[in-house]
């Protein structure tokens, strides 16, 4: 068996190429395991060295976009060859609000590029499209309901969230049609995300958490009253999967699955970081209120009812400090105060 | 006041252009009503002879994609001009079925580059983007409720409602951007729709009553009981010009108003023709089962809730026979039984 990562090198790309190598193979769709022999990772950048030394990874380095026009109606293509597709490359919420052009292309044009890599290709591969959270976007003309189920109305109030669901969209036709097996999820904002800071509104939410851990400053521009729905990357890579595994009955209808989340607060976020990294740790907070961060967050949801996962045996973290010590244990050299 | 009308010559957009021309004036968005000057038809075939007539019509001929190819960048283009852009022209459902890739490119790439040249321009204009109720679309894994509101998640069960549905959301984030101003309106199907049956699965119903008063036959191919959700060409145009009208706080948001439909049946359209066409209307009818085409149609929602079209003053038909009298009225030299 085959697998394309797109964004394979990005965070999530990566932990999931980690974990489906570990696993060694795939249920396909509810079909019996099949061995995964490459995972072919596309990316701007080089994957990290453990990756890169696997001997069933591939590497296809470069844009996205680029690569699909050059390459995609070869009839040797990865494309053609690919039984899963997990397409996680992005722009982020931030960088499509600030360059809307750049958003357009690399959240709409490669993912339509993408599906007609694979209806080219006929071989019908399943394709798991990220989608995410932001698709649900607050606005004073038409309010968000408090609980957000499978069935609400997404009425996205950025590019990002537009971007999104316009590709679940095509991701669902496509299936439809039977050029590709559509699995749309939508991805809870991840905490706590290993790396750096990006350009997304939400960075925050793990900056908050892997900064201060590690001994560095980090700013928190929103208050401590502040409602968040968050998952931890390992229950977000479990949701990858299994829309990979699921058979096409029990994943059900082709519009997106909301994965599930914990709905938490920004200061029982901190209190979580106090506990296990000690004062020192939460005093590397620096409370400072951003405007402009504070009204795209507060206009996210923060209570899911993610009935479809559930259904799928999907479940939310427990509570955020659960999602603090995995990230202690999974990042054994920082300095924390009281779990080593 | 410039005004634009994609698809102008067919018979939304021809109906659309005549109510304007005789209306003389718009209060674009609750402003003040303005002399309308020039509106502007793009279409692949001419307009009738009555619209060529007017000093006030001008006529772009051609595939609007490769119109906006050429013009859109151009400073002195009609998009820089135009105060309001009617955007009716589109790829119908049964086209799009039959050619995926003609529906991606009518439907979705030539109103991207619609937008693109609304933006390039400048102007912010209002777009009123005629989407559909197709894009509400029923299946075994995600059933529609009973009654279609302004909340319900559009599940599209075809290509041409996937298509009109990623229309609303570009619309909407163009709208969001400042690039135009937004008017998502969901039309209902329209009967009776005056010309010649077309590629759309909705064709027969307005077929079924067009062609027995015109003393032609007409094939039913769903069966008597079905449910359908109907307008009024008259109710469709005074949708669209309300749209335009509409202030933008009595709007609300830019997602899609649904427009106020009828809900009859099929059985109760015959009815209808019956009692003003004569029987002889009637039989002219042939009821001839086709499962492709009622397997689209029983899966269209056929109760309608438009409660923000309420809102703006927008109702339903009273009732079919009135919108065939309606029909027979508009249509003179029609052999009618039992209207003269």
């Amino acid at each position: 068996m085959q697998i394309i990562i797109t964004g394979g090198a990005g965070f999530l790309g990566v932990r999931l190429a980690r974990t489906l190598l570990a696993r060694e193979s795939l249920a396909l769709r509810g079909a019996t395991p099949q061995t995964i022999e490459r995972i072919t990772l596309t990316d701007r950048v080089a994957p990290p060295a453990d990756l890169a030394a696997d001997s069933r990874i591939a590497f296809v380095k470069g844009d996205l976009n680029q690569h699909l026009e050059a390459d995609a109606a070869a009839a040797q293509s990865i494309w053609a060859r690919a039984a899963i597709i997990f397409h996680l490359s992005a722009a982020v919420s931030g960088e499509c609000e600030a360059d809307f052009d750049l958003g357009l292309r690399s959240n709409i044009d490669a993912t339509r590029a993408l599906l007609q890599a694979c209806r080219a290709a006929g071989s019908c591969p399943t394709v798991v499209f990220a989608s995410s959270l932001a698709v649900f976007g607050n606005s004073a003309a038409q309010p968000l309901p408090p609980v957000i189920d499978d069935r609400t109305l997404p009425t996205p109030q950025n590019s990002y969230g537009i971007q999104k669901f316009i590709g679940e969209q095509l991701v669902a036709d496509y299936g439809r049609k039977g050029f590709i097996c559509a699995r749309n999820v939508r991805l809870m904002t991840v905490s706590v995300r290993p790396g750096k800071p990006n350009g997304a509104a939400s960075s925050f939410l793990s900056g908050m958490i892997r900064e201060p851990l590690a001994g560095l400053r980090a700013v928190c521009p929103v208050s401590k009253d502040t409602a968040v729905a968050l998952a931890s990357p390992a229950r977000t890579i479990e949701g990858l999967i299994r829309a990979a595994e699921a058979g096409d009955a029990d994943w059900g209808a082709r519009t997106a699955v909301n994965l599930p989340a914990l709905t938490t607060t920004v200061g029982a976020m901190a209190d979580a970081l106090e506990k296990f990294g000690g004062k020192a740790a939460a005093d590397l907070i620096r409370w400072e209120p951003d405007a402009a961060v504070a009204n795209i967050v507060v206009n996210w949801p923060s209570v899911i009812d993610a009935g479809r996962a559930r259904q799928l045996g999907l479940l939310p973290d427990p509570d955020f400090e659960s999602i603090v010590i995995d990230h202690i244990r999974e990042n054994p050299r920082l300095q924390t105060g009281k779990l080593t």
